[in-house]
């Protein structure tokens, strides 16, 4: 038995969850341009633009202005009812403010939802491959994450039969779904969609649609589960479409009765979200004419990787349906996508993620690159790894 | 048995946490206001003033350069090393910087060192009266929230005695202590807090200790656990001191094993901290002369309302030590805090918040009292209830 003051210092089981690899890449490729390197930066999955200027002029009125103090618990109630209008405008659904929660970040979204809605040792889904703090949050909240493993059959989305069968196999509470996806980019059609829903709520199991990356949809146009279900919980960010990674805002639409709950859980987890950053969100509603010739930059980017990489040597990749991700099979080169990717940091100068951190199953065989740079880079990542992989 | 549609929209057990019923207060005093009462403010635990010019300016200058992407989980490298740098010029202690996780405000640090140090099931030891969210962040997270009385003998804080009175009972895995604390504005001198730490560590038992308020101690000096045991768990906050409370800004110092832990769950859990806040966070520390002209203010008001309030008919209260807050026993007038609360809203104008919130024991018998206002509103406040006393 340890002595009582190395006992002190054990970290609990629960806090023993991976760590985010992509931040090990982040941190090698910042190591490798201190060398003296150039790297192309395909790793991180935020976009290269700032805000808004509409949102960056809010928020250096609120600064001039003086105190930013606490707001209410479910956020600001004019960006409460901005958010709900939003779904008027983008998708025509007349969504109550009430049913609106401010967050910080989706990141906070997801602990207040799963939270609200779960009890520790409650079993959820989750496509395989996912985003790795869905099953980290949940194993940290005492939940069990169930991976499904999704194919093309069903354009890599989680399918009815898959959730019903392991289902049948030990019940489940919840499923997570997300379309755009990360790290895949593919998406659910609006009929798949309500297929998945339809067959989860009918058997009792709670769906929360994670659609961060609605917005940036290419294929085809995103829905929201916010029309799909009444029951469906939406959780959704201004990181991605408005580029506001680092400001921590995002939101989630509930049932009604989930809101006073969840309400509770934030002031007492959170008190509020950060004010300038609920102020800076509602003006980028306004930023949207911006925030759109940064999509259509985003398209061309698209374009380059998927016309100019088969020819590089990366020919097999998911469907490029949205978001800024492009997930390529690398099983032709290597097994081990995290070796890959530091010989290609090294080698070629392209820092992208391996995808065992999305995939614990197939990710040695997969790497994530995200397209939210320039055009220019995506060019020059193409040659480089056309003439690295030649080598 | 409900029926499937009806089921998925129940809360789970562990949501079922109280509101912060101050928060209650708040919505009934702008209600008032809105009516065109004119309203003395006492409720809210937060600065009148805005963040020191310094940080604000530092933001602005972040603002206008452009995009604010993701930091380090841990936090921006340069603040972590002027948090440490902090300990020295106030303590005089010499800090590892890597010692130091840069937090969304103190509650990021709560649910961090929790989640880190404690497993479900783990009873954690906690002043009472205290900081509301304590107790229902640890429920929350699956832990056992125990609550011990204070009394006057020590002056309002945990006993080394009645510590392990309670850890004979059943063993207890963690205690929280807080001072200046919240409500009582009591403090722990240095040698108590040492006594507590020592035992409790000596037992096994995992200290974290909320320092705040540091920096807003007028009875004598706060001292700082990280000083005193190695060991120790210290949260902190740029929102009491530095009037931050909006920007969501805090930090902890843990025991080296915990960093790397607490790094990989805030990868997951909040991905960063918002950016604008780290970076007005740096400059905060350049403008402490402006906070110590408000910290002046806030003892004159401690001045005015302990040799007014006595006048005014409020003669029972804690020691006013540090933070800004004034617990007052109400016990002469009323056996329920909240009823006259309200009758003092009403009927004074003056909001203050129900010991209720903070004492399920004994608030009935408290109010506590913000003193963050300006001295024109604590002459009002006194005289304002002086007459409505006297009614």
């Amino acid at each position: 038995m340890l002595d009582v003051a190395k006992r002190l210092l054990i970290p609990s089981k629960r806090s023993d969850v991976p760590p985010f690899i992509v931040m090990d890449v982040m941190a090698a490729a910042a190591q490798r341009e201190a060398e003296g390197a150039h790297i192309i930066h395909m790793e991180v999955g935020q976009p290269a633009a700032p805000a808004p200027a509409t949102a960056r002029q809010a928020a250096a009125a609120a600064l001039a202005v003086g105190r930013l103090g606490y707001t209410e618990a479910l956020g600001m109630p004019s960006l409460r009812a901005r958010i709900a209008r939003h779904y008027g405008e983008t998708y025509g659904f007349d969504l109550d403010p009430a049913r609106v929660v401010v967050t910080t970040g989706s990141s906070g979204g997801f602990i207040l939802a799963f939270l609200a809605m779960f009890e520790p040792g409650d079993r959820v889904a989750l496509a395989n491959p996912g985003y790795p703090p869905y099953r980290h949050i949940l194993t940290a909240l005492g939940c069990e994450p169930v991976l499904i493993e999704t194919d093309p059959e069903t354009r890599w989305a989680l399918s009815p039969e898959r959730l019903i069968a392991a289902h049948r196999q030990k019940p489940l509470k919840g499923v997570m779904v997300a379309s755009p996806a990360n790290p895949t980019g593919t998406m659910m059609d609006a009929a798949s969609l309500k297929a998945l829903i339809d067959t989860a709520e009918a058997e009792g199991i709670r769906v929360i649609s994670d659609e961060i990356y609605h917005g940036l949809d290419y294929a085809f146009r995103a829905e929201t589960a916010v029309k799909l279900s009444p029951s469906t919980v939406v959780i959704n960010s201004f990181s991605k479409y408005f580029c506001m990674t680092g400001w921590r805002i995002g939101w989630l639409v509930a049932p009604e009765p989930l809101v006073r709950p969840i309400e509770r859980l934030q002031q007492n987890l959170a008190i509020s979200v950060p004010t300038i950053a609920q102020i800076a969100a509602e003006a980028a509603f306004d930023g949207r004419e911006e925030m759109e010739a940064v999509k259509h930059g985003y398209e061309e980017n698209r374009r380059i990787l998927t016309e100019g990489l088969p020819k590089a040597g990366l020919d097999k990749f998911l469907p490029v349906d949205g978001a800024f991700y492009l997930y390529a099979n690398i099983a032709r080169f290597s097994d081990d996508s995290l070796d890959f990717a530091k010989r290609m940091l090294n080698e070629a100068g392209v820092a992208a993620t391996p995808g065992i951190d999305f995939d614990p199953i197939d990710g040695r065989h997969y790497l994530r690159f995200c397209y939210a740079g320039s055009a220019q880079e995506m060019h020059e990542a193409v040659r480089r790894i056309g003439s690295w992989l030649k080598r």
